[in-house]
């Protein structure tokens, strides 16, 4: 059921995938069973949380002192064994004493920048600044971003990758303002068997997300509402991937 | 106190005066003045009617048949004393039974998409969807949208004009998916004696609207957030101003 919770996506599944390997591999059942998959989820742990760290010091290579840096979604601590992806250079920016801000979209409809990413920046003391996804465009105007960081659900062979709705539309707007735009994450979010963006599923979510607000109607009785709730941005329009084999360029093998 | 209440339009404050001009040039006061000033507001509000089919019709011209609209903010008859300005032509479409559908940008963040401009479509009985206004770009890339219609609080000399925050995203999205984009606005919304769009004052406005919804938080106690209520969209990214004097190009006089 977790592995087909969320069809965008693809190293979740790959975690699963070596769990149900773990158990495949282990004659019997029980208790020697159940040990195996303890110390492979740790594992899986231990290794996402080195991953995160080499995404980071790889990011650091690209993030100017004294960034601004806009980020979409929450791609950091919470969403990770640790430090993040798009967000773990921002960590490791700060814990080494440099100046970083970090303006965080909303990203609606289910608001994980407002609630998750400014929640741990603020924990961790990183000045941060909550924005509506529509102000990006107007921030970028008056040079206020930096570089733009997000994250990514799923990497194509070409390096076309899927990510949270409103990712595409940043992409474009930093392209149109000449601000760099990188996406970070784990090398296991390549998915080599798709050639390309038109081949992600794109999950499609309730309307009630949208018209429906902390349990509140914000729009009529009956109202109509789409909400794909990711979007494909295409490799043209990327920087570069910051990932734990460092900042690359597609095509990616596996 | 109106007439300081949205520093950023510029029709408002045209209504006022005309209300002041009428104040000052009656002698004496009482139930004279206010009988002059109910039919100086009653000629307002028939113009404003007038004005808005005229811009319908005008708006009508550049509207495909079997149109997909792309809308943001509110610019229909709860806005104005008529059909609207964006909202014009789609209204007169709908009347000589032409099809024609609307994407609505929910526009954060007072979600005056959701909750006035999808309220008076389903009204009107005209085919309308909710978006959130992070997924207009990906509704481009797929094709999904014919002309994007939006109004505007102030036109600048040169064509520059300040609209809802969110606007100039659209602009730059329209403009790199070849998308017609074109700003609906009575000719009482030009502002010659201001030059470009720079000069135009950005009403800046509470960090709650952007951390409160509804009442309810939605995003940490003391969370920072950016909450400029309009951006300004320079003229070349305008494909056409439909105005109820036709649909012109800049620069604009009195």
């Amino acid at each position: 059921m977790l592995g087909t919770a969320r069809p965008t996506a693809v190293n979740l599944r790959w975690a699963l995938d070596r769990m149900v390997r773990v158990a495949q591999d282990t004659g019997g059942g029980g208790a020697d069973l159940w040990e195996r998959l303890r110390v492979e989820a740790t594992t899986i742990w231990e290794e996402d949380r080195a991953m995160c760290r080499k995404i980071g010091e790889y990011g650091l290579t690209i993030l100017p002192d004294g960034a601004n840096v806009l980020t979409h979604c929450n791609t950091g601590a919470l969403a990770t064994g640790g430090i993040g992806t798009a967000l773990a250079p921002v960590y490791l920016a700060h814990e080494q004493g440099s100046k970083v801000h970090v303006y965080v979209d909303e990203t609606r409809p289910l608001l994980q920048g407002s609630r998750l990413t400014v929640w741990e920046l603020m924990h961790a003391g990183i000045a941060c600044t909550l924005i509506t996804d529509g102000a990006a465009g107007t921030l970028m105007r008056q040079a206020k971003v930096d570089v733009v960081l997000v994250g990514a659900d799923r990497i194509c062979a070409n390096g076309d990758f899927a990510n949270k709705i409103g990712t595409y539309g940043l992409a474009v707007l930093a392209r149109h303002h000449g601000v760099p735009f990188y996406c970070a994450a784990p090398w296991s979010t390549v998915d080599a068997t798709l050639a390309d963006g038109d081949l992600i599923p794109i999950e499609q979510r309730a309307a009630s997300e949208v018209t429906v607000m902390a349990g509140r109607a914000i729009a009529p009785d009956g109202a109509a509402a789409l909400n794909p709730a990711f979007d494909v941005t295409p490799a043209r329009y990327v920087t570069g991937f910051i990932t734990d084999r460092g900042v690359v360029q597609p095509p990616f093998g596996s």
